[in-house]
């Protein structure tokens, strides 16, 4: 473990955080630029996708709509440096999706499996993919507020939940 | 990338981790110390505050009952080193709140930026501030109980919400 | 801080990243691998455990069922490195666990303090143990559903809590 590992190591980091990032705040076409264009992915029970246009495509289907409010928090990297510019990596995820439209929540923690390439821009996301400790759906409590949110501009947009 | 950058980051997030167990244990005089006398802050909704003594009692004020339960959560680090001995960094943030006097739970998503800077008395935060991806407000049920807290040593303090 | 002290300070992380993935599935040989033989453990109002085997074999009578589902996710690590081969932990804790069978969900933060040793094997958990800063029973809400589970193979295995 030199240094020069640590740092690396440090880079997939700064990936991941982006990634997830560009994810909760809905921003597309950044987190596409986190992907090479053949990278695949495999989310829990959602279908295999095949390349970045296709993961991105599905991501921003299912969750582009502001009345969907996400919180996808991962932990405890384990990164494992590989030769020829490759590297994989366990994550342990914890999400929180309220869904206000259908009045539910989804809250579940996961772990993922990734693989990431360094290339010409910087280490990317070659395969990413989760598979569930649990998963839990429940109602949202018919008294429940979103009091602020991001799309709201400042808390302005105070939508009751029913 | 240097083994000295990654040492400086290293020394950046242990400064965030004190700053948030002082904030969890509300251990004021200690959370002061993790600013510079000039800091500012800007907590989402909150008003603007302008130097270490009026932020610390804000927080002070809002948070100092054992009535009330916090646990903040950060993640996702993004600090980026800048000349002049500062530097800024991204945080992702996750918060629950218990305000048992008012039977409710607040929890949300949100996004720290927050600027360092580093003194003789190493680093200390000059800005910090968030602004919400979500904040939820819900009732909390009526037979949610809380069967231990630092406050109560050791759980003898058994308190039922209702 | 050296670049030999990030090293073990990373190394350190990773026992600690490995003992929870393995507590959250369920892997008890694996997790006893984490632990010297004489290693302590004081879990907030558990009873103090003495040895590897006392530990494991509380953690396996207490998590076994897999109606049981936990997400133990740990923060903000403050890592001290001591003399002797030795060093010391502080890290928040936020802990989810849903009893099915009991239809409860036992949420809450805690602090641990850990302490460490580098072996032959590696860096080991000699002393273990958290201190609550909250933690609150609640009912499962009636319609709760578990759509997915690691044990219920791809989420085959739907089971409503009521």
């Amino acid at each position: 473990m030199t240094s020069d590992d640590l740092a690396e190591i440090h880079r997939i980091h700064q990936l991941k955080y982006r990634y997830l990032r560009y994810l909760d705040l809905k921003e597309w076409d950044e987190l596409g630029g986190c992907f090479v264009a053949e990278a695949t992915a495999s989310y829990a029970s959602a279908p295999e996708l095949d390349g970045r246009e296709a993961i991105i495509g599905f991501l921003r289907d299912a969750m582009s709509s502001t009345t969907l409010l996400t919180s996808h928090k991962v932990h405890h990297p384990e990164i494992t440096l590989l030769e020829s510019e490759r590297a994989s990596g366990i994550w342990a995820l914890d999400d929180r999706v309220l869904v206000l439209d259908a009045g539910i929540e989804i809250a579940g923690a996961a772990f993922y499996q990734d693989e990431y390439v360094r290339t010409s821009d910087g280490w990317l996301i070659s395969h990413t993919g989760y598979r569930r400790v649990f998963e839990e759906v429940r109602p949202l409590p018919q008294d429940s507020r979103i009091t602020l949110s991001w799309w709201s501009e400042g808390g302005m947009g105070d939508q009751s939940h029913k």
